[in-house]
């Protein structure tokens, strides 16, 4: 890991991640192949095999960073979360590649293969804590389970990003007037199961 | 069975299909083998290959014949979409790999390929306009497209079929009491945002 930041150092490092990630986000865990992620990464399998254990564990590295990004990208604010949701929406309109990443794990790894300190697991504690503090302030109905809150907005905010075959057949589906309406409808959905409250600042606590 | 109607008949073509609806379901399409199909329905790669003319049409059939059953267990009720959800949900609770065997489609199969005649868009089509007819009959509030409540309640049902990996982390799981708030949550979040109509039977329209 520490190898050398000189000719086979930190660069060569972020190349082979920049290469994994859109490698599994095309194939899949099972269907990338190292060798293609060494050639786009300028280097050799030897190398990738340098800096990650093997295919599952560069997998596992590039999805836990992604979800860092996703995270930052879309700040969770427990007194906002229909704008939470509308925030996920259009990060993965713009990143439709980084949703498939993700999605590939969801089917490929089982929960029994997942580490205790999975990215994805730590990412889930740490909101459904940020939630349940919402809960006692006031700021959130304290009757739902934090993880069914968090479960729900994310499928209702990602209902587009999961459906790539049925966008098909709507005429005039790039057109802003639709986008702008499926944006609606989620943030619309997500309002009347968790309204935001009514003094929210839109700052993430 | 009955074993050979005559001897590469129509028990031949249910033995395939049920092989390959395991196989898909735990491999994905790319992942598929067509002699594991082969050797698990008792039958040859090229007798596979006769009824069916490739993996991606074999996989076609299964998962439209998958989605005419999920349509039959579940039975969309426009006037009580929350019953609508539950239902989904135990259907994939007591099915999770048939859940699987749908999602590995939305992943591997890109919207350019789908055919117009493709039973997912028809049964889409089919729903949408059911819910259509019940807009304009005053059992829905018109206000949303048809498409949007489709897709939204869809994505509430299956929230824990999605998250293979998350439910792990909970204590009790298994638990009737823990599966009972699970459902319990989605078929609140539905019902407030598509209330179930008060006179509802819980026929299907």
């Amino acid at each position: 890991m520490t190898a050398t930041r000189d000719s086979t150092g930190a660069d060569t490092r972020e190349r082979i991640v920049a290469a994994a990630t859109a490698e599994f986000a095309r194939y899949g865990i099972a269907g990338a192949r190292i060798d293609r992620i060494a050639k786009a990464a300028k280097t050799s399998k030897e190398r990738v095999y340098a800096h990650f254990r093997g295919k599952e564990q560069l997998y596992r590295f590039v999805s836990g960073r992604e979800l860092t990004a996703v995270a930052e990208a879309t700040r969770m604010d427990p007194a906002d979360l229909p704008g939470y949701a509308g925030r996920i929406h259009d990060y993965f309109t713009t990143h439709p590649e980084r949703h498939r990443l993700m999605a590939w794990g969801q089917l490929e790894l089982g929960p029994d293969d997942t580490p205790d300190d999975d990215p994805v697991r730590q990412t889930l504690v740490h909101k459904a804590e940020q939630l349940r503090a919402a809960q006692k302030a006031g700021g959130l109905d304290p009757d739902w389970d934090p993880l069914d809150v968090l479960v729900i907005v994310n499928q209702i905010a990602t209902s587009w990003a999961n459906q790539p075959g049925l966008a098909v057949e709507i005429p005039q589906q790039d057109s802003a007037d639709y986008l702008a309406a499926r944006r609606a409808a989620i943030v619309s959905a997500v309002q009347r199961i968790f309204p935001a409250a009514e003094a929210s600042s839109g700052d993430a606590l």
